[in-house]
C-alpha cells in the first residue's frame, strides 16, 4: 500500500475535525493505517509551538513572524509525524496544512501566496497533499460557529473582514487547483458531506 | 543622531552580556539613547519563541524547524523594537543576531548560510548590523565557562563537536566580513576587551 496525504482545509467552524474523525474510521475499515493529525500541532513541539500562534494575548505579533511560525510549526509535523508515516505507506488526514498559510498569511494578511510558498517550501520537504477537501462556508457563518463552542483564539479573535478575505481565498484557491482541492458545501448535512468525500477517495485509491 | 545598530556575536560563556552592558554605559555618557536587547528574545512573543527553542525536553527538534523559529523571532524583534529604535535614532546593542543562525544553524547544523540568509531575508526588513563584536573564544573553554554559571539549554547541551563547528564558523564569518565585524579575544581582560570595542566604535561615530 502506498501512502496517502489527505487535507481538510476551511474556514474555522466548517466542520473539518468531524470530517477528519468520519474519513479515519472509513479508511480503516479499508484496511489503512491512518494518522489524522492537525497543523499547526500534531507533536509536542508543532503545539508548543502552536500556542505561541494562537494566544490571544499577543496582539502585537507581526504577520512575517505569524507566518514563520507557522512553517515552523509545519516543518517540524512534516519531519517528525507526516514524511515518517507516508514512508510506511499509512494515510495521513491533516486538518489543514499549506493552504491555509497561503490563504490565512497570503491572501488575509496580505504577504502575497507567492511570500508564503517561498518560506514554506524549507518546510514542505517536497511533501504535497494528494487530496484536498475544502469545506466552504461563509464567514460570518463560520464564526458564529465557533463562538457557540469555545472562547476564541488569537485568529479567530480577527475582523470579520479578515474571515472574509480568507472565504474569498479559499475560493480562489480551490478554482486554481481543481485537479487536487475538491470545495463541498459546509452547511449540507454531517453525512452527506462524509457521503461525497467518500466517493472522492475511493476513485483515487481505487478502493 | 542617526540610530546605530551594534551585536555581540560568539560563542556562550564569551562574554557577551558582559561587553553589552559596559558598551551600553558608555554610549549613554555620551549622550544616546540606548536599546539593549538579545535575539532571540526582546519581546514578550519573542521570548516566548525563545522558550520553545531552548526547551532542553525537545530533543527531536528538526534543524530547519529550528531555523524557521529563530527567524519568526528575530522578524518579531526587528519589527517590534529594533526597526522603531533605529527609527528614533537610538543606538540599539543585541546579545546576538542574524550571524548566529549563520553559524549555528548554516555551519554548525549544515543548513548552509545561503539557506539561513534566504529564510532570514524575510525576518530582517533590510536591517543589518553596522557593526558587530566577535567575541573569539575556544569551544571547550567556553562552554565550561557556562557550566559553572548554569543548568544548559538544548543548544549549550550539543556535543563538542558541534560548538568546535561554532567557533570555526565565527572565525571564517568575520575573515568574510572584515568591514563589519571585529574578532577579539575573549580570554582579554574584561577592561581590555571594552577598551577595544571603544575604540572601534568611537572611529564609527566620530565622538
Amino acid at each position: 500500500m502506498k501512502g496517502i496525504f489527505i487535507t481538510i482545509e476551511g474556514p474555522d467552524g466548517a466542520g473539518k475535525t468531524t470530517q477528519r474523525e468520519l474519513l479515519k474510521e472509513y479508511l480503516e475499515k479499508k484496511g489503512y493505517d491512518v494518522l489524522i493529525t492537525r497543523d499547526p500541532g500534531g507533536n509536542p513541539i508543532s503545539e508548543a509551538i502552536r500556542e505561541v500562534i494562537l494566544n490571544k494575548d499577543f496582539t502585537e505579533m507581526g504577520y512575517m513572524t505569524e507566518l514563520l511560525l507557522y512553517a515552523s510549526a509545519r516543518a517540524q509535523l512534516v519531519k517528525e509525524n507526516i514524511k515518517p508515516a507516508l514512508d510506511a505507506g499509512q494515510a495521513v488526514i491533516a486538518d489543514r496544512f499549506v493552504d491555509s498559510s497561503a490563504v490565512y498569511q497570503g491572501i488575509g494578511r496580505g504577504l502575497g501566496v507567492d511570500t508564503v510558498y517561498k518560506v514554506n517550501e524549507f518546510a514542505l520537504q517536497g511533501i504535497m497533499p494528494d487530496m484536498t477537501f475544502l469545506m466552504d462556508l461563509d464567514a460570518q457563518e463560520g464564526i458564529s460557529r465557533k463562538k457557540n463552542q469555545a472562547e476564541l483564539d488569537r485568529m479567530e479573535n480577527e475582523k470579520m473582514e479578515f474571515h472574509q478575505k480568507v472565504v474569498d481565498g479559499y475560493r480562489m484557491l480551490a478554482d486554481m487547483h481543481t485537479e487536487r482541492i475538491v470545495k463541498i458545501d459546509a452547511t449540507l448535512p454531517i453525512d452527506e458531506i462524509h457521503g461525497i468525500i467518500v466517493g472522492y477517495v475511493e476513485k483515487k485509491l481505487n478502493l
